[in-house]
C-alpha cells in the first residue's frame, strides 16, 4: 500500500517564496508561527517543522536527509534562490497551485511560483478579502468611492481569481455576528474606518469584516476562512471554528462553498462542520507542517467524520519553498499510511481507498473551485 | 488476543429502526447526522459510516463485504425489511437493548426490535423528557393539569422504563442554571408556554426543561444526556458536556446515575467528569458508528480518565438495523485491538483486560439501570 | 530504539509522600483525582492510575507485576512505609526533584524525599503563591503589614527556591485581567480580605491573586500554573491554559518562564502557547499518570507544536511514592516508543532523537529553573 497511487497534488492553499536567499535567522523564522526570536538556548530548527525540513529537503538539494542546519544553508546559498526554488518546487509533486497573494513582502507572485515548478504546473489567485479592502481605502477616504471601488474589486475578483480568503480571525475572531449588515450600516462603517485611518491602516471593524464575507459569499465562489492556530496575533480560543457555526447556518442557502483553513487543534469541530452542512469543507494544510512526525496522527483525525468528498489538500507554504516539500510529503506519507493501514486491515476496500486519496488529493480541489482553477 | 472472550452486549442507547424498506436516498440520510442533501457531485456513503456499512453488513445478506451500494441496496430489497432486519440484528451479538422510543416516525417499537433480534435478546424502553411533556401537553392547555400529567408520567416511567433521556442540548444548549427551578417559576413557565403553544409545538423552555430534568433525577432512574455532536439542530460547543458541571455538582448529593451520550469531539472532557463524580459515566455510542475505521482510535481515548467501571457501550443506532451491526463490530474491534496490544506490550494483565472488556460490555450497563433492565 | 539512553530525570513539578502507611481505602484516594468514594461497585484501582500502579511498582517490592492490590498492599505493610519509599523513590530513576510544598498533611519535605531517593538526588523547594498569602495572613490582619509580609516571602522565596506556583485555576479560574493590578487596587482588596477572612481562609479575591502572579513574574524566577484537570474544586473549562493568553502576552515583555502544568485535555492548545511566546514552557507530569497505558499517546500529542526546548518532565507525584515510579516509567516509555518509531521509520535522525530524549528528560528543566535548582 505504500504504492498508493496519487495523482499531482492540487495544493488549494498557498503563498509565495523569498525572492532572495534569507539569512539563517530569517530562514528559521518561517519554521514557526511565533513572530519573536526563539526562547534563549533554543532553535526553531528543533521543532516538527524544523526536522521535517531537515528530512525531506536535503536530498532534492543533493545532501543526506537531516543534515545539520548550517549545511544546509550553506548548499542553499551555493545553489542561489531561484534553484533552490526550482528544484524544491519541482521535486514537491504539486501540479496546481491557487496563492494566497495577501501577504505583502518580496514575493515570488502565482506565475513565477508556476514556472519554478516547471512544465504542468498551474498558479491562480486567491483573493485576501482584508487586502481588498485596505487597497481601497489606500486610493479613497470617500465612503462612497471606496464602497462602490470595493464592490467593483470583489466582482472583478470573481471573474479573474479561483476564490477569496478571510483573515475574519485575525481582526476580530470568529465570533461574530452571522447575519449581512445592511447598507446603511455599512455606509456608517465605511465612513467612520475611512475617517479615522491612518495610510495602510488594518481593517478590523466587525460590520466591514461581515461585509466583505457577504460580498464574497454573494459570488459564489468559494471562501476560504482562516480558523484555528497562526501566528500570535490571533487569539486560539477565538478562533475555534465552530464560534462560525451561526455564518454557516446563515450561509447554507447560497450553497456557496465554504471552505475552512488549518483549523488545529479544532480539527474535528471543523470535521463537524463539514459533516453536518454540505457547504462547509475542510482543509488539512499547515496542521501536517507544523506537527511534522505526528502528522499522519494528525491526518488521521481528520478522517473522522468530515465526509471524504470535503477534505482537500494544501500545504499553507510561505516564504520558503521547502514548505511546498514538507506540507506535500507529510500529506502523501500521511495517507499513504493511514489508508494503507485500512486496507491491510481489511476495513477498507483497496479501491475504495484510491479513490478517497484522488478526491482528497486532487479531485475535491477540482470540484470545488472548478476545474478552469486548475487549467 | 484477538479471542479476548466478550459476552453478548448490552447496548444502553438506541432507537427503533425503520418497518418498510427504505428507498436509496433515504437509507443513506441515515449514514449521516446531515438534514440536508449530500453536497453536489459527493454522497453520503463516501463516509466513515458508509464505508463501515458496506464492510461489516454484506456478509450477513450473502455478499461480499465491500459490494457497491448500489448491489447492497438492491439485495436488502430482495430479502425485504423484515428479513434484513431479522439477520442484520441477529447476527450484532447484542443480547440486551435500552430503547429511545422518543423519535416519531413508522419505527420498529423495543418488543419488535427484541423479537427481530431472536430468542434471549430483551429490550426495555428510555423515556425522552421533552417528549414526555410535549404529549402532555398535547392532552391538556392547564397549567395544574399540565404539570400534574407531566409529574405522574415521569413517576409511571420510572416504574416502567430503564431509564430517562433528554435532550436539553438540542433544546436550550448544556449551560444552564444547574438548581432546580421552584414550584412558581415552574408554573409561571408551564403557563406562558402552554399559552403560546401550538399543536405538536417543541419545548425549548429553560425552566420546563430544568424542571424535566430534575424531575427525573428525583427518581433515582439513570438520566441520559445528549452531549456532543448530533444533527445540525444543535450548536455544538454549546454541547461541551463541562458545561453540564453545575449541575453535575447539584446532582450529585443524589447519587442518581448521569450518562454522558455521545459526547465526541468533547469525549476526553466528558472523562474527566465520570473521573471526578461518582455519579457520572460515559457512553461509547454514536462517536464510534460515526468514526468508522477511525472508532479504535477514538475508544482508546475514551479509556483514559474514565474509570473502567463508568464506560457504557451503545451503538445509538437509527433507523437502519446496519448501524446495530456496525455500532457493535467498531467497539468489539476497536476494544479488541486497544485491550489486546495493551496485554502483548506487558503493560496490562490479560486477566484484568478480560474483566474490563465485560464491564464495558455490559456489566458496568447491568449495574447502573439494575439487571431488571435487561430481564 | 529501546536502548534511547536517557539521564536521569529531573522531575520539575512533584509533591511530598505519606510519613505512615495508608489504609487500603486511602491508598486508593490517591489513584484519583476525584474527593469522593468511587461509585458503587466500582474501586479506584479500576482505572488507568491504578493499573499502572500494578504494572511497575510490584517488582520494586519483590513482586511480580499486575499483583492483585490486596496482596501489594500487604507487601507494602510488612515493608513500613520508609523502606516502601525508599525502594520505589530509588528505583524511580530520578535525579533531582522540584517540591511543590503547598499541599498540607504529613508528608516527606525536600530533603526527606531526597534522602529516601538514594545518594545523587537533589530536591529544592517550589513555593504556592496562595499559601505564602495566607500564611503571612495568619501572622496579621493588617493591611500594610500583610502586603510587606508578602512582599518580603516572595523575595525571599525568590531567593531560596526553585520557583513558584500559582493554583488561580482553582481559586478563580484561568480568565482574569492579564494586566498587574495598581497599588490602590491592592490595598483595598488585601483590606477587604483580611477583614472578612476566618483563621484558614483560603485566597479567591481576583485582584489579590494577580496580584500574586505579577509580584512573582517580577523576580523572574519560574512561575508554574495549574490548567487543565484536577480535583473537582475547579471547572475544567475554566481552566483551558489559552485563558492565559492575555496574562502571557503580557507578562511576555518580562522574559519570566511561564510553565503550564498538567494540561489535559488542552494540552495541544498549551502547546500552541509554547509555540508561539518564547517564554512558555509544557509540563508532561499528572496527565501520564492518570493515562496510565495511554500515556503514549497523550505524549505523542505534546510532541506537536510545542518546541522541543520547550517540553518537560514531571510527575506531579503525590501522597505515594508510587505516583513517582508510575510517572517516571509511562514517561520514559512513552518517549522511547514514540521516538524510537519516528527513528525506526526514517523521519528522525537517530542523534536528534537522543538529543530531544535528554532535553525533555533533564536539559530543558536545567535550563529553565538554572543548574543551581538541581545541585
Amino acid at each position: 500500500m505504500s504504492a498508493l497511487p496519487l495523482p499531482p497534488l492540487l495544493d488549494h492553499h498557498c503563498h509565495g517564496v523569498l525572492r532572495t536567499d534569507p539569512t539563517a535567522e530569517r530562514f528559521a523564522s518561517f519554521l514557526t508561527e511565533s513572530d519573536a526570536p526563539p526562547a534563549p538556548g533554543t532553535t526553531f530548527f528543533d521543532t516538527q517543522a524544523g526536522f521535517a525540513v531537515r528530512r525531506w529537503c536535503p536530498p532534492l538539494l543533493g545532501l543526506e536527509p537531516h543534515c545539520p542546519p548550517d549545511a544546509y544553508l550553506a548548499r542553499r546559498r551555493e545553489l542561489g534562490a531561484a534553484e533552490t526554488t526550482r528544484r524544491l518546487l519541482a521535486g514537491s509533486g504539486i501540479g496546481g497551485l491557487l496563492v494566497d497573494t495577501g501577504i505583502p513582502g518580496d514575493l515570488l507572485g502565482p506565475a513565477e511560483l508556476a514556472a519554478a515548478a516547471g512544465p504542468g504546473t498551474t498558479a491562480r489567485e486567491i483573493l485576501r478579502l482584508e487586502r481588498l479592502a485596505e487597497h481601497t481605502a489606500d486610493r479613497t477616504d470617500d465612503t462612497r468611492a471606496f464602497l462602490d471601488g470595493l464592490a467593483g474589486a470583489v466582482e472583478d475578483g470573481a471573474g479573474t481569481a479561483a476564490g477569496f480568503k478571510s483573515v475574519l480571525a485575525y481582526r476580530h475572531g470568529l465570533d461574530i455576528d452571522p447575519a449581512p449588515p445592511g447598507p446603511a450600516e455599512v455606509r456608517a462603517a465605511a465612513g467612520r474606518w475611512l475617517a479615522g485611518r491612518s495610510p495602510g491602516g488594518r481593517l478590523t471593524d466587525p460590520v466591514l469584516l461581515r461585509h466583505l464575507l457577504w460580498s464574497a459569499v454573494r459570488t459564489g465562489r468559494p471562501l476560504q476562512l482562516h480558523t484555528g492556530f497562526g501566528d500570535p496575533d490571533l487569539t486560539l480560543h477565538h478562533c475555534d471554528p465552530l464560534l462560525l457555526t451561526g455564518f454557516v447556518r446563515a450561509t447554507a442557502p447560497t450553497g456557496c462553498p465554504l471552505v475552512l483553513l488549518h483549523c488545529y487543534p479544532y480539527h474535528r469541530q471543523a470535521g463537524y462542520l463539514a459533516h453536518a452542512f454540505p457547504h462547509v469543507h475542510l482543509d488539512m494544510g499547515l496542521a501536517l507542517t507544523h506537527t511534522g512526525a505526528r502528522a499522519t496522527a494528525v491526518l488521521g483525525e481528520m478522517l473522522e467524520l468530515a465526509p471524504f468528498g470535503k477534505l482537500l489538500f494544501s500545504t499553507d507554504a510561505y516564504g520558503l519553498p521547502e514548505l511546498y516539500v514538507v506540507g506535500a510529503e507529510l500529506f502523501r506519507r500521511g495517507l499513504r499510511h493511514v489508508l494503507g493501514a485500512w486496507v491491510a486491515e481489511g476495513v477498507w476496500a483497496a479501491a475504495d481507498a484510491q479513490r478517497v486519496a484522488a478526491m482528497i488529493a486532487a479531485d475535491n480541489a477540482r470540484r470545488v473551485y472548478g476545474p478552469e482553477s486548475f487549467g
